[in-house]
């Protein structure tokens, strides 16, 4: 050897290597697989943030530590972390924890790779594109283009910066001062990413124009005309319509085939953030309120929410055909999309993001979907349908359930300390704080809703 | 029950769920971890496209299948998924496998939580503030702030949202419209993702300035004050100056303390973009390629490289103490970042980022971390170059390695086709294709290298 001073192979004895991923994967499995999913034991194991500090010991040293240190170590994360996948969590839009979707996870990470060509990731380029296909197919489109995002605030971003290169192509290089002022449209009941992205991408919020919704949250169309029509009479160029399937707060679903009216009308792109409601499309029963989404431009659509498919999964659907995402974002970096490969450089999908490095989001739908195949997965949407009728049936018969919105944080805090389950709440509109039911699990049965309205009554037995 | 076409729960057999997961892990170890990381296994194995889809048979169907079929389908997966913890594959700014942070990313993967709120995620908001503490201080800052991105792109492209919103608050507001022409300055040989971020930004890709790099691949600061100048002759603004620690292509590292003189001098907010580099700050022998990086207001550096965290980890790391990064990328939504909560809301760190879910990226390299100690991720940073010592000698001791570059693309069709061993190419400026070597596995020996050379010729000889 040339140089004296070179280490022996570190970490390279694939026996110590093995026995420590097996010893994890033993703690996995008991902690937070089984323990983490049993109605019997805590969602979460509350410790004031302090405390916590002290218990996990978080500080990175120069020294090392042993393997027996360290498995106590991925014990006490798992142990004083939230269980989102317990049947008594409802705080946020995703809930459950799906075998096959985690398995698809597990074999993701162990591979550690990047969808950015086919030559280092020849599987997930073609599986992401056959997975895209089938999510566009029950959009209704039998040809687009589309990518895995992270996350539904940057899927939601994308469609901004499609829509105005595709108006506006000059704005790549020149940038948002050689355009008129533009303006974009939404409903109040939006996700709060639209005005994230506004910033972000440099229109600013003001260029988002806030469209009316009714009382149950549904945008209305004639607002949208009106706000329009204010738009341009005061100079700015609308852009695009920014509709929502199933709104983060009271799942509403905007009137889609109106709204594409509307933006047919005008020359607008449609994007429709179906981020939580896309799932819908699943279910033959009740697919409807999705109705006119084949109209979209584009939909952004999240899988890990409804289908549990594990954070993150969110698809950027396109209606386009002309390469649109390559031609916005790509920028042909010599190093990774060389035109003189021995395949077909057209698999080099990398160039359509924004990002360098991705992560593969596509396996875990696949996997879970070739193992529950499209009726499986319809059932269980159509089982949260059935649920949450059966929770507000039951609410219907129980007394001062209204009373409840008043003490939602008195109630939330002593769920949480006690570890009994987790909803969010939220004010709205006139109606102060109020919880929020999420019914997304796949596990859940009417049992869980017993419990959760009995949960809600012991807990608020005093106030 | 009050609808009878409720199902029974589905999926919910625990002990058929931890069976698949058992099976699955045995998989994944035996192919993906022992086969995986063997010199004696191919790195890849080529098919061409066409054939790689029926092998995998991609389409997604109504019917689920059997058991046994999905376990079919996961060995197919890792069997014809490029081995990136192969000791053959020096294709991208990653490689290798680590232990410890495979097991970090299972446990993540399992929790399946988003860092947006304490309440949710409370072992990992602590743990990623205790983890951007200590690269932060590796960077020689004793406070400041941080988060973490899906990948370095977007890491610089929040530098350039955070430099342009702190010169000019208005902008979040109204817009790129509402300000003067800007200029960023980077060097030819940055990442273009300095590009991709400026155009998806809305500022346009004229407004980055590139400077001068000598022939080692550096920014040359003299050119820097040139293009200022030029800049503000023309009317633009100049408010941020990008630097490089650790070239895409040629590893090259950017004077920073000169930089930062020229960036003092004219108020400029100052970025390294250290995604390859960041990790030597962790050798006391080579972290002097980075003196300077503390003057810097922004730091991007990816762990997920260098350090083998496991795609991805991306840190970037801010001067500020100002709650900068709440107040360009905040919104409050009042369903998440309720401000009557029963403790402390600054630990609600969502509202930082322009994500809203977000992926837990701190355990995987704290785990690690704390396996290893600082002293053995040093060791890591010191091998590699070595390594790359040993390599730079043995090629000067070969013959005919110079006329390697005219022949990349052959060479690479045939090692990828055989499998044995994966290396990146590209042209750079008057060179023709040359072999980018990417020495960052932390198990690489000299033997590796010695195997690359004899490969290299063997692949070579007819010539």
């Amino acid at each position: 050897m040339a140089d004296s001073k070179l280490l022996p192979s570190p970490g390279g004895d694939p026996v110590a290597v093995e026995t420590l991923l097996q010893d994890v994967f033993g703690i996995v499995v008991d902690e937070a697989i089984r323990k983490g999913t049993s109605a019997s034991e805590k969602v979460c194991e509350w410790k004031e943030p302090e405390e916590l500090k002290q218990l996990l010991d978080l500080e990175l040293q120069s020294q090392g530590e042993s393997q027996e240190q360290i498995l106590e170590r991925c014990r006490a994360v798992i142990r004083y972390s939230v269980k989102t996948g317990h049947p008594r969590f409802f705080n946020q839009l995703f809930s459950g924890l799906d075998p096959h979707s985690l398995a698809g996870r597990i074999i993701t990470e162990s591979l550690n790779t990047s969808p950015y060509t086919y030559e280092i990731a020849p599987v997930f380029v073609l599986m992401e594109e056959e997975v895209l296909k089938k999510l566009r197919a029950l959009v209704g489109w039998s040809s687009g283009d589309g990518v895995f995002c992270p996350g539904g605030s940057i899927s939601n971003m994308y469609a901004i910066n499609l829509a105005r290169y595709q108006r506006y192509p000059d704005c790549k290089q020149r940038g948002l001062r050689a355009l008129p002022p533009l303006a974009l449209f939404t409903s109040k009941e939006c996700h709060y990413s639209i005005n994230k992205g506004a910033a972000f991408l440099g229109l600013g919020t003001d260029s988002v124009r806030v469209v009316k919704a009714d009382e149950r949250g549904k945008m209305i169309p004639e607002d949208l005309e009106r706000q329009i029509s204010l738009a341009e009479a005061e100079g700015a160029v609308p852009f695009l319509v920014s509709a929502t399937s199933g709104t983060t707060v009271l799942g509403a679903f905007d009137p889609l085939d109106a709204i594409a009216d509307v933006c047919q009308r005008h020359g607008l792109w449609l994007h429709v953030d179906a981020a939580w409601g896309g799932s819908v499309l699943l279910s033959q029963t009740h697919r409807h309120l999705l109705d006119g989404i084949q109209r979209a431009d584009s939909v952004a659509w999240n899988p890990h929410k409804l289908l549990a498919a594990g954070l993150q999964c969110s698809a950027l659907l396109l209606q386009d055909t002309s390469n649109l995402l390559k031609r916005c974002h790509g920028f042909q970096a010599s190093y990774l999309f060389q035109q003189d490969k021995f395949y077909d450089v057209a698999l080099d999908t990398g160039d359509k993001v924004v990002q360098c490095g991705r992560r593969v989001d596509c396996l875990k739908l696949w996997l879970m979907w070739k193992a529950q195949g499209g009726q499986g997965l319809e059932q269980r949407i159509d089982q949260a349908f059935a649920l949450a009728r059966y929770l507000v049936e039951e609410i219907k018969k129980r007394e001062g359930f209204e009373l409840v919105m008043e003490v939602a944080p008195v109630l939330k805090e002593r769920m949480v300390k006690e570890g009994s389950m987790m909803i969010g709440y939220q004010p709205h509109g006139t109606h102060g704080n109020f919880f929020r039911m999420v019914v997304a699990n796949p596990t859940l049965t009417c049992a869980d809703i017993d419990f959760l309205l009995n949960e809600l009554e012991r807990l608020g037995q005093d106030l």
